[in-house]
């Protein structure tokens, strides 16, 4: 593929400049850049400026504010909510994060409960936010029908992503981040771009039938992963973003959408827990490295994260690799 | 099969009766009576009175104590801590529930963080002590290694259940409850007994080979459901029990235990989350109803947890069925 080279900070000055020139104010198009420059730092690409055409669009067609003030209150005193005011999250997440690391130290464990948000990344950098702060976390967050229910046929969860993330002792911190659906969207549309069957299992046409083909299940719906436990993880998902938090669940958030290919509408949790606070303050580390020792001494396992880590040792030196008619489009934006 | 019919009354009374002649004080063996009473009445006998030899043999052997009085204390404001005193779960559960629903009421949300328990039931009843609470709950435990995880061959985590409640209004609270194994164990166990093969997918021989034989999964690994995506929850129910709140691990708990075929050691951490504080104290239940309205519109949804509500209308006037032979053996245990 036709691609360029970058330098990390010359990605993120375009990127702010494309958001800039688009309706964000400099606070927002900061907040949406480095999202999106962590991902390309570990090259994700499906969440780095891959992305940017789709903010830029919502911002165009005025679905999102690119102006938003988001608003952090200390509702309870173990839950932070930020009022994103129809924002982006990213800012959002940054007003409320100091809150929410300060009240899990304080309270032992604390929750950050986003509402009126647009989120459009991936959840693990939030979790290492905490990780960093050597705090376990768990993030949710539900968008877009996209996925039926188990036993069901028509869409109504979204893709419903949830990631916890442990910090480790002079490693990387392990943090998974996955979908409840059995294969994330954006890849059963490269698969269906790319002409290529989906493994059994992801999907099912609009009669219902199980299929491979990609453009029957994005005519149909996706599946969870896992049958009905997954399935389980989709609902939980939405009952705590939706039903818990007051903000919408995925089938509201369809009928809210534009559909522009921008960012849903749709909260996220996000909890942090204090071990140091819950377990043995001086040995909780300790414990925990040695289970990650035992679980990584059988061959074949692997941990999660890991290679976004290993990536994330190369990119300040090497630069990122950006395909080329993205770029151009990126530029163009860019004014 | 030959069965015998009691009131849940009178099943109760032999159950205590059997715990009391086997060295437990009259508060534990009520409670552990209890837990198993409430699957009694919702028909789910693999965690009723099938139980009670299992944890008679821990009773005599001495691994457990019969007598313990388990202690709770608010270690941070939003964490509750029960030392079990190498007791019984039951107990230890319902000398820390008060506390947990108060603490999450005053600050939004609390833990129950259970240590030096043995715990050999289901998730679901203290689940449902939240939801009676109008409370969100979430519970997970791990013990005794039996999983290999994705990509290995050896057992490494247990069948780690994670379990889920929501309040409703007017209905049943929808409550999963699910092991991240494929299969839960004693369901393997069955198979081997029946001579029925597994359906793909539920483990492995010793030699890390995919087999569909009850037997030689029980010689090599359970595997988790939904691949790496059920691994990673495993994982998580091990990192928040064992890692966090500084219990055992599963790796640790097979070290420790003497397979006796009774309870096994590990924690249990359960979460309470109070909607009314998250969101609309007033709205939240009707936007909650909604979507169960909408989920359970497709053909072919079944709401979990609905089929235990249903059973729990029935047992108080039918009582309920006893496989003779467990019957016996109890009523022999009773002396």
């Amino acid at each position: 593929m036709d691609r360029i080279n970058l330098s990390l900070a010359d990605a993120r000055a375009l990127a702010v400049r494309a958001l800039s020139a688009n309706g964000c104010d400099q606070a927002n198009a900061e907040a949406v850049a480095d999202i999106m420059m962590v991902a390309e730092r570990d090259i994700c690409e499906s969440h780095g400026l891959f992305r940017l055409p789709g903010y830029v669009t919502s911002l165009r067609n005025g679905k999102v504010d690119g102006k938003a003030a988001p608003v952090a209150s200390l509702i309870a005193p173990s839950i932070v909510r930020v009022d994103g005011k129809g924002g982006f999250a990213p800012l959002a997440i940054a007003t409320g994060m100091p809150d929410l690391i300060e009240q899990a130290r304080t309270q032992g464990m604390a929750a950050l409960a986003l509402r009126n948000i647009y989120h459009f990344a991936a959840l693990w950098p939030e979790i290492e936010m905490l990780t960093e702060a050597s705090l376990v976390g768990m993030a949710f967050t539900a968008a877009s029908p996209m996925v039926a229910p188990a036993g069901g046929t028509k869409p109504f969860f979204g893709t419903n992503p949830m990631a916890f993330g442990f910090p480790r002792d002079g490693a990387p911190p392990m943090v998974f981040d996955q979908a409840s659906a059995a294969m994330a969207r954006g890849d059963v549309m490269i698969h269906a771009r790319d002409g290529h069957e989906l493994p059994p299992g992801c999907g099912i046409d609009a009669d219902g039938n199980p299929t491979t083909d990609p453009n029957k299940v994005l005519e149909g719906a996706q599946l969870p992963f896992g049958g009905y436990k997954g399935s389980g993880i989709a609902m939980m998902v939405e009952l705590l973003t939706g039903g818990l938090m007051g903000d919408l669940f995925s089938y509201e958030a369809g009928e809210k959408d534009n559909a522009d290919g921008g960012p849903p509408p749709g909260g996220e949790l996000i909890l942090a827990f204090d071990p140091a606070r819950f377990g043995d303050a001086d040995g909780w580390r300790a414990h925990a490295e040695g289970f990650f020792t035992e679980l990584s001494s059988q061959d074949g396992v692997r941990l999660p994260g890991r290679r976004r880590h290993i990536n994330r040792q190369k990119t300040p030196v090497d630069g990122i690799q950006v395909n080329r008619s993205l770029y151009e489009t990126i530029t163009e934006l860019a004014g």
